[in-house]
């Protein structure tokens, strides 16, 4: 068995051969873990799986007040991820139920109405901004804040969460301020032109896999909406872990990105195995591709 | 229905809106397209459907001999995605007949001698290189030959295949010389770590959302090796087309990465349709997220 060596656990990079004796996964310190609070876990329930996305209030309050708003009315439940598009975004939450597009736009519209966007916030002392450590080729400064990709610039005191993979949305029309229901999910190499100019307030912190099993529309048709209805994968349910009994709540910690471990973590990816990589890689880091570890803590 | 604009056919970017009129798809002039020649082209059967991949002999012809022979013998076909990592590779060919790793491992290098690595090239007039036209944070720089992206250094005048989303390569052990069977595929952000370390020498052309479909392994248990065999998702098939009769043989033809076309492309990603993207993205375009398009031709 060949193995291309991956970053564990540890932020310890295994050797790759099955032969190697691999060091054995030493886990972050207590300290280094955060809770999820259940407000901001959002459980999307889908065939193949349970899909947690925790949600940023700190950076859109409004569209996280929504989507909360939403979950309650059991908006999402029995829909579908509509619009699939290989390496893109899976997207759902249009509504269903009604013939016209347009009809159905409006009807959303009068109870939803078109929110305000939060493409970015300011730069502020209520979050702590933890710096890649490199330069990014899409925005001036990039880093993490609480567990989110984060883009910053200095020039405009401004901070927004970067579209990574796993990255959670919420979609719009030409204007600006027009989400009301519809997110998305980044299934795909990082869309950056999407940053600053779509609300990003989440991101899938487990089940990525399963949301990668979605089936996919014709990205050549209706935009990658999947024409034949039958063929959508239902959204089941969506719940806030807060509306679930404690006894049944899922619950994860997520790695502190402000922490000493996750410094190491970084560092392991810039000087992966030397056993393994011949070639020292480049020591730049592309901060959607290191990962920030989330364990499972309750059911 | 919000759609966040995706990069279309013609290089077009569709409009977010339902009601915006979208510009029609203007296809590439026939000069602007490739024929995939048969021998290069890799068919894999999923459960899930069809992938097609395209080799890249210029770049690695000992590594694609080498396919075209295992491919031949039937080694793949029943085999299984054994280890399957989200967000980063799905792995086959490991042979799964024995029971020891150890005895299988020297019996495969026995019929399949390991292979003198091919990480890289030198840049030569048989490939035309087309720059992406922006610097990019992991190699000197980055561009197209023939639709696979690529990375040059003008300092040593080599040239590889990156490491992005659909990237297939041969894994091996610690040992440079290593690969015998093993392939993979990568189906996450780009591990652009992996780049002049390991040989990569083609790429997928149709049908990564089938790869994408597979089940996952645990990632902190043995690398992502899936332990319930049952699990595993088979590779039902894989062929050459140029192994199939004529009359069912699928063919493509892909983009050519040195063509006006193709420039504009990148150029309309650069400056995405300014009806919905009120702040215009940073212009650097991510070599792994230009789409290369691909069309069918045959079966």
């Amino acid at each position: 068995m060949k193995l291309i060596p991956i970053a564990l656990f540890a932020g310890v990079l295994l050797a790759a051969s099955a032969n190697a004796a691999d060091a054995p996964p030493a886990g972050p310190p207590p300290q280094a873990w955060r809770s999820v609070d259940p407000a901001n876990l959002v459980l999307i329930d889908t065939k193949y799986g349970e899909v947690a996305v925790e949600l940023a209030p700190q950076f859109a309050p409004r569209h996280v007040a929504r989507m909360r708003a939403l979950i309650g009315a059991h908006f999402y439940d029995g829909q579908s991820f509509y619009r699939v598009v290989d390496g893109f975004v899976a997207q759902g939450g249009v509504g269903e139920d009604t013939a016209s597009t347009k009809i159905r736009d409006a009807k959303l519209e009068k109870e939803w109405p078109k929110l305000k966007a939060e493409f970015d916030r300011p730069v502020g002392n209520d979050v702590a901004f933890t710096p890649l450590g490199n330069p990014d080729s899409f925005a001036p400064e990039v880093g993490h804040v609480n567990g989110f990709p984060v883009g910053r610039d200095p020039a405009d005191k401004r901070m927004w969460i970067i579209h990574c993979p796993g990255t959670f949305a919420f979609a719009r029309d030409n204007d600006n301020d027009s989400a009301t229901t519809e997110f998305y999910i980044v299934i795909g190499e990082a869309p950056r032109r999407l940053d600053r100019n779509l609300t990003a307030f989440g991101r899938v912190i487990e089940g990525m896999q399963y949301i990668q099993k979605l089936e996919r529309g014709d990205p050549d048709v209706d935009n990658g909406v999947i024409q034949d209805k039958a063929k959508r994968d239902p959204i089941i349910r969506m719940r806030l872990a807060s509306d679930v009994p404690a006894k049944d709540r899922p619950a994860f910690q997520v790695l502190r990105t402000d922490s000493a471990f996750f410094a190491q973590v970084k560092d392991k990816r810039r000087h992966p195995a030397p056993e393994f990589y011949h070639r020292p890689p480049l020591a730049n880091l592309d901060v959607c591709a290191v990962p920030v570890m989330v364990k499972r803590t309750g059911k």
